[in-house]
């Protein structure tokens, strides 16, 4: 899918827009109404929101611009649909998303229908480079969405004493061979190259590509799992605050954290709750749900450390060594999507978390319009997690991608990788 | 209804107990599993919620009990719609029952069909008196929160910015004619009997009947107007810290109050949010929405006071005056149901504060068992309403019945009628 | 001093007020300026805006207005020190309170040196009626912030890891004979007069003298005792949900509580802290700092009630039984003040709790102006206390006296007495 | 005085000793016990707080550990005026510091003296080099308390309504010239050296010294002035969401920012608030407490960018430029200091801003046992100041110092200069 989304001719845009616009209404169509609706904490945004949200972005930023003869589905939407583009006009409050009953999901389904309808009459023509850039934007942007959206109503279906599962999921044989021990891949340092250069698309934060100096260091060759994890807390982990930054030591008590969000302990065993409902941990599945700074007190209780984003960057990018032996463990989550593909994504199943703060590349500069506010006014408060997971639609990341989440959030499929000095 | 339900044999509750559960169902079906499933503020319950939790209690209190044959629709549901019975068992938090979304609107569908079997079947034997009590107070409980599911609905409807209709309501005429000025209706005090006396329904709250000393007064013949109250609005009621109670004043401030709730400013005219969406405040009806530091505030702003529930229910109780001349005006606000009986509830269409707080009356004793919670424990930090309104089901209220409310509370159909000494 | 203070010449206000004003100073001398400033809780005000606040009230309703040649101490003061008086003007936000260093207290003893000399010379005239009876309440309101100031240092000093005692205070001797059980005095009920009826000060809420009427009911002979109440603890009294109103069942869960205020649990016993210090609990000590929630559950647990103030006056005004035998154990509360005036006041150490909301008697009129806010504001969310406290000033309540609370509070030195129908 | 810091012997020492301490009593003298007890927000500590805590920080890590015969001051002091060394034991919640009255002030310098005697007994020894370092280490720890301390008792007087001078201060006269434009000094990029080497003092987050390769850049050879920031108010500024990062618009509307903090505007003129009250703003002297958020929407404002750390001290460590003319207007802030030492400080008279999220240089390693929890653990969710104040106390500062505080913070006395992609 990669390639067909950068071409540059219309072509390749009609034949991958349907495509992942209608991954996106795969993944509503086991949820009801109800299960669409619901908001379980202010970071996470009800699914048919994601559906609508998604839609906006093209009705705002190419049909009411490029299409002289669109007229929006309902003028209201603009309003309610804007998630956070202030120069696109006023936004309704985004910890009020799951007060919105009406539109309910068929005017949701309806309302894309409007949309598609008007984008292939637009991608039947010839595309001027920006219009082109920006379809091919919007269609990353709803692949993000599509990972947002199974990473909420995993939250919303978390939070249900009821029931718990997504829908009919197949769930995956965990593999018999047993774990080889993790190993050090060494990186000589140096002057390396970081960031994305074509001719594929990318997202402006991976821009521009720039030299970086790094110290020699050395990466492990896959992820933590659960069982490691399991020594750090039998070690008291959540415990002692040695271990943490004095922010995550404070989360840890505000929250009550004792294990990554998910897991329950029950009859004498973690059990772990996925997409498919709740089913035992398996020791050897990359530990999953943990936030930065469980990640940076694990690893700190490791003797380690976690890797900054251009080490985790120079390492994968070269090819030399980071050979992601768990990947297949991943898998153990049983998720709608296909799985990912590895020739283009870095797997593991899960986001690793590095150390590097969230912040613009040198002579990083931000697109004019509303927009530009897609990356640039978030590089503040975040930390940087690389890779990809395996709710990431297939062909979306890369390795130059970065994604970012608060040091506090756990409901993203975040894992990590250690680091070290050489 | 009130006599049927009242009957102390089976017969009439196996008429009495079909008519008020389909009510229930019929004020649920214009509302999609989104609008059943959304929660406007802690206080707000979904209406699917509504139709579990009644269904709730009678599989609680009656089949489990006295229908040995009896199977629980599902198991965790005793955890999910208890809405406040301690003694039942550990309760589902209140704050987060729009966190739900399964149990979906076909499942509630079910389980009420489920319920609603057993309870034939019971209905059917010779019941004991217990039983029969037991039955009884759960259909009134029932028109309760069919009540409280009108009132939620309309906050959740409020709160959504694009539509706001509850569904096809016929909106009623207004009426021709003016209003005759408000009279003061003369009581001497003394002695007079307070309270509920057989042989019909009441909750334990009105009971029992005992003597209270009055003080000679006198009660308007009805209710405000918001004509009235707009006069109040433009003499600087809400900017006068001197007409508030301490605590209003502070709510005032806290919730940028300047009106009463569900009106707003449009185009140089007030409009009122009712069921059947928003349309211009006509002079002549009762106002609503007003919380008791509203109606507080208003009445010391008028020179009046409100009335104690013992002056509400002495004047009502003689029908020596208290016409409620605005009583058809009060039928503006389009309504699922049909107009209450005139001659069992003294009606205006809008509940009216009282003076008194909710407290339990000279030998009042609750039940045993966990259905002694009902009302007992509610009886602080509350004050009392009178009368009923036009979302009351027909034949609920009666001259003794006590509602009760937190003075800020806004989202009942509450309204005032004025008070003072002779 | 009660006689004095209600004198109606200048002579008995020249003598009281220098005697009224002296106390408070006397009250804050063991503090340093630090003690005095700080504020543990937004209902707590420092010690050294006591003694401005009282000074204020002089000379904002009396010297401003009634002495030609006054000049205000410091303008600023007006905004500084009002406490809740909108008609005023601005008003310092109370729960800031805390970070006022300066005025420091030297600046404090000018500022009351200042008023008082001007006071001394408004009282050496013929004073109108309407002056005297500012004057005298004055005396009253500062009366009523000294034992304010005295809960409110208390409250500090508990907040104090370190060191907690007030000063130096000689430690009552514990009686040595056994505590005799409580008896129930019967009162036949019917009309009772309740109310403040000359010659007398009271205060508006007192007024005006009206009759009720009781049904038969008796009340205990004396308050409940700290060992009645750790039966209540070890029988699981703060464990049981039944036993509370379902707000108060809210606070215990929200504030953890599970026993009185100042008690905690040492090395096997409980202990409680005092101005004096920490020391052992004593069994028959009246049973202090319980919330109006506590004091509902404990009588609930016993099978009793609370009293309503109406019982609790009618049973106190004919001297017809509460004895008080409990009295003398009271002062095992090291105190700064000299025993109250056992003949003026029902006491037993201890504010009671009645389950009576704070609300107007019928014909109750507000005040003109300013000095109205004085108590009608607050007639709402608050219950009714009667009696006096071992910190309230000799001389200062009286038998229809109202204290009032909101049901959660616990710093006042509050306590209860059982009632039950007859 | 920085050799005098680092000189090996004890002798140097023992002369910086009494100076450093010296100084910090200096600073609180003014201050009366009220002064130094309030708390005006959690991020500030009390005055004496801060006098008791640097002398807490002798006693537990040399006097209890090196000085066999010591003994502690009182015991609950270890628990009292722990500030965040999980490692010591428990901690009393900083939130609450204002909350304690006692210890007064009299017993603090008590405290003081008593370290000091055994502090000047264990310095006429020879010391082992672990005791020299710990040491040193704290008197710069309580420098560091010094410009706390000042910035705290500034934000205390600030929130006080009545009065807000510090004490005898001489207001420094505005220089009679007028400011030259800022240039630009260019950098040519390439691999630069960064952080601390020897043989001086430095703290553990300044080393080790490591390689960093930096892109050409600009950087403005002056701070930011108070005219230049009333020409972004006057265009906008506080209202253009598009200027600002997403968390920081959410800052200036939650805290309703216009301006700095300690600006007002009063009598059509922008007045700043100093240690020494409040006067006219003078256009040339640098903007002074802007949070990182207003630092970051100016120089977007501005066409320009913060610096990153290293490109701050890559410019000052040369010498290359950044000749701060700014300097002496700094001197317009009233100070009990004496001026920096401006050889060896590159002063401006506030600290910078850089777009540099703290974090550990490459191969930094956290000090064994508590005293390692000095920095590293606070080493997220904070943005890096590099330069120093007029506040820093002179000989503190140096071209490797990293300041740090959350984006948010505007207490301390921060600005910025403005860089620029060459």
């Amino acid at each position: 899918m990669t390639e067909v989304m950068t071409a540059t001719d219309g072509t390749g845009l009609a034949s991958s827009y349907p495509r992942v616009r209608s991954l996106t209404e795969e993944l509503a169509a086991p949820l009801s109404g109800e299960d669409q609706t619901v908001q379980s904490m202010p970071d996470v945004s009800p699914a048919k929101w994601h559906r609508a949200h998604t839609s906006w972005f093209f009705e705002t930023f190419l049909l009411t611009e490029s299409l002289g003869s669109y007229a929006p589905f309902d003028p209201a939407y603009e309003y309610l649909f804007n998630s956070y583009y202030e120069g696109v006009g006023p936004i309704y409050p985004r910890e009020q998303r799951g007060l919105v009953s009406r539109p309910g999901i068929e005017e949701i389904a309806r309302y894309r229908i409007h949309v598609d309808r008007a984008m292939e009459q637009l991608l039947t023509r010839p595309l001027d480079p920006r219009t082109h850039e920006l379809v091919t934007l919007g269609l990353h942007h709803e692949q993000q969405h599509q990972e947002l959206l199974l990473m909420d109503i995993k939250h919303v279906l978390w939070h249900n004493p009821v029931r718990r599962s997504y829908g009919n999921l197949t769930e995956p044989e965990p593999p018999g061979t047993a774990l080889t021990p993790a190993e050090w891949v060494e990186h000589p340092g140096g002057l390396v190259e970081i960031g994305h250069q074509g001719p594929g698309f990318s997202f402006d934060n991976e821009r521009p590509r720039h030299p970086v100096y790094l110290q020699p260091f050395a990466l492990s060759d896959r992820v933590v799992t659960c069982s490691e994890w399991t020594s750090f807390i039998e070690d008291g982990g959540y415990q002692r605050a040695d271990l943490w930054l004095s922010d995550g030591w404070a989360a840890v008590r505000h929250g009550r954290w004792d294990a990554p969000l998910y897991w329950t302990w029950e009859d004498g065993a973690w059990q772990v709750f996925t997409l498919g409902g709740v089913r035992p941990m398996h020791p050897h599945e990359p530990v999953c749900h943990v936030s930065y700074y469980e990640a940076d007190a694990f690893a700190r209780w490791s003797g380690a450390r976690l890797p900054t984003e251009h080490e985790w960057e120079a390492v994968h990018s070269t090819g030399s060594g980071a050979t992601d032996d768990t990947f297949d463990l991943a898998r153990l989550h049983p998720c709608p999507l296909s799985p990912s593909d590895s020739g283009s994504v870095p797997g593991s199943g899960v986001w690793q978390w590095t150390s590097s703060s969230y912040s613009p590349y040198p002579g990083f500069t931000i697109a004019a319009g509303a927009v530009g506010e897609y990356n640039g006014k978030f590089m503040v408060n975040q930390y940087v997690l690389r890779g990809g997971s395996c709710v990431t639609p297939p062909g979306h990341a890369r390795t130059t991608y970065r994604n970012f989440f608060p040091p506090g959030a756990r409901w993203a499929f975040s894992g990590l990788r250690l680091a070290r000095d050489a």
